[in-house]
């Protein structure tokens, strides 16, 4: 008999990425399709199992465990992605029930910076940890707390939004309607966005000015590898507000290692350092010098795969 | 044969309370001694010994299940008490292994908020919840959080530091040399220090006045039901503080409660309302209208017994 496999599905705001794995974390087969341009719910998950349902045949269907789907918003407990603001559709998605129904194998849903977390417990850093944090700095900033081995789901299986919290009073307005919340200073969009802010109200010099409009976090990067002083100043800024938040975080679950993830983290240490800097600042005595501060080492287009697909075992 | 019975060690700055309880949580013995007075840790556990021994002989040693000891900073992983502030000896004490020794039954260690925690999962008000966070609002703010129906300790045993989490960046010295921390703020003495603030910037006409300099938050607490209009001030600025860090508390592992205990807790409604009117005005929508706020049913000097001896069984 063929060794059995899990089918990951990471449903993202633009992109579905899935791949079929083995219980050891290798994907033997992976695909993606856009999640835009369907008329509706129904239509975008018909065309996932189109795409799909002839890999399944292809490693026998008697051989999938199930399927493990990530998605922004999603609720491991009810399966239903629940007024995610960066899908395309809105209101409750009932999705697990839907893959299970188009897709005739179990389905599992849960978020996807928790899905990052499961992978990373199960195949990258926190292999062997049994307390941690996975950070996803992307467009915003999710977060899944893993406690006592165990994820944290919460009593409604909407635990760890670390980007909804408020990391500056009165601060920027967030997509949810509050001010301040962590995901509008430290996710991708977030130092483009401080970029912006600063090249309108600022006269330095810098090389991201002619980008003026349209900076991206990697175009910071770049600009800071070439030695840019605002871009620097941007990692710093950017550095400072993550690492006070993750700071507080850490008088809550006391994790072993916090581990980043996603575009921004893609800086490496450019971020990573003045996160680190700033937490110790910010940190209660009994904690410092003791939380690693982690890259994810999984490829960022295989982590959410594999960590969907876990949730299947 | 007798019943099996626990024996529930509170270790308090000024009181040490022990109790033998039951496995349905009733105290079939109590007493108290002072913690402070005795040369060191071996003199003050010796005394212990002396006050306990008699009591675990009439009940029969046989029938004790074991000793848990909560503490402040009390490690459950290593037994010890590290650094706590209020205590009088300070640096690390294994008072785990010092009471097992001297009462001669094994002993575990927790530290009081999580102690107080279990309590209110086994016998007060989290019973049946899996996931809750415990707040002491006393002469500091402690915390015990509850995930998947497990006290989360951390990767090292200290997780749990609501009161150490920055409320007001930049804010109140904390006795921890850090700034703006909960507990500088929404702990019984951190209310009465806002008074102290307050009567010294301030000549509003309030019934605190001539207690200037001795203000106590049970004195807030009366001037409050009698109408002050400072005292009504007073809970409201501080419900604020508090209300809008649990918010974030709350964004991390989503419980279903937060219960309340403690000296300032026992002014019920007076600071639990605006509490939860500042929590629900600083949630993110999904968490809206979910979180129950409550005050503990346990009385205050029964609660930390009853959560010690919890984790003997």
């Amino acid at each position: 008999m063929a060794q059995p496999l899990a089918l990951g599905i990471d449903i993202g705001g633009t992109k579905t990425a899935w791949g079929l794995v083995t219980a050891t974390g290798d994907i033997v087969m992976k695909g993606s399709m856009a999640t835009t341009g369907h008329d509706n719910p129904a239509a975008y998950m018909a065309a996932m199992a189109d795409c799909i349902l002839p890999h399944l045949q292809q490693y026998g269907i008697e051989n999938i465990v199930g399927a493990g789907v990530g998605a922004p918003n999603g609720n491991f407990f009810t399966g239903e992605i629940v007024f995610a603001p960066n899908m395309p559709w809105h209101g409750v998605i009932p999705i697990a029930r839907m893959a299970a129904e188009a897709l005739g194998i179990k389905a599992q849903l849960t978020n996807d910076a928790n899905a990052a977390a499961i992978g990373e417990m199960m195949y990258g850093a926190a292999r062997g940890m049994k307390d941690f944090i996975v950070v996803t700095l992307g467009t915003g900033v999710g977060s899944g707390f893993v406690a006592n081995g165990q994820l944290i789901y919460g009593h409604d299986g909407f635990a760890g939004e670390l980007g909804h919290v408020i990391s500056v009073r009165d601060g920027r307005l967030c997509g949810c309607g509050r001010n301040g919340c962590l995901e509008t200073y430290a996710s991708a969009t977030g130092i483009a966005h401080t970029a912006e802010m600063w090249l309108t109200e600022r006269t330095d010099d810098t090389i991201l000015r002619p980008h003026k409009g349209a900076i991206t976090a990697k175009m910071i990067h770049e600009a800071a590898e070439a030695g840019d002083a605002m871009a620097n100043e941007l990692f710093e800024y950017t550095g400072k507000i993550l690492g006070y938040t993750v700071a507080d975080a850490v008088a809550i679950t006391s994790p072993e290692a916090i581990i980043f993830f996603g575009g921004l983290a893609r800086a490496g240490d450019r971020i990573l350092e003045p996160v680190k800097r700033h937490m110790e600042a910010n940190l209660l005595n009994i904690y410092q010098n003791k939380v690693k501060i982690l890259q994810s080492a999984l490829p960022d287009a295989d982590a959410a795969i594999l960590g969907a697909s876990a949730l299947a075992w």
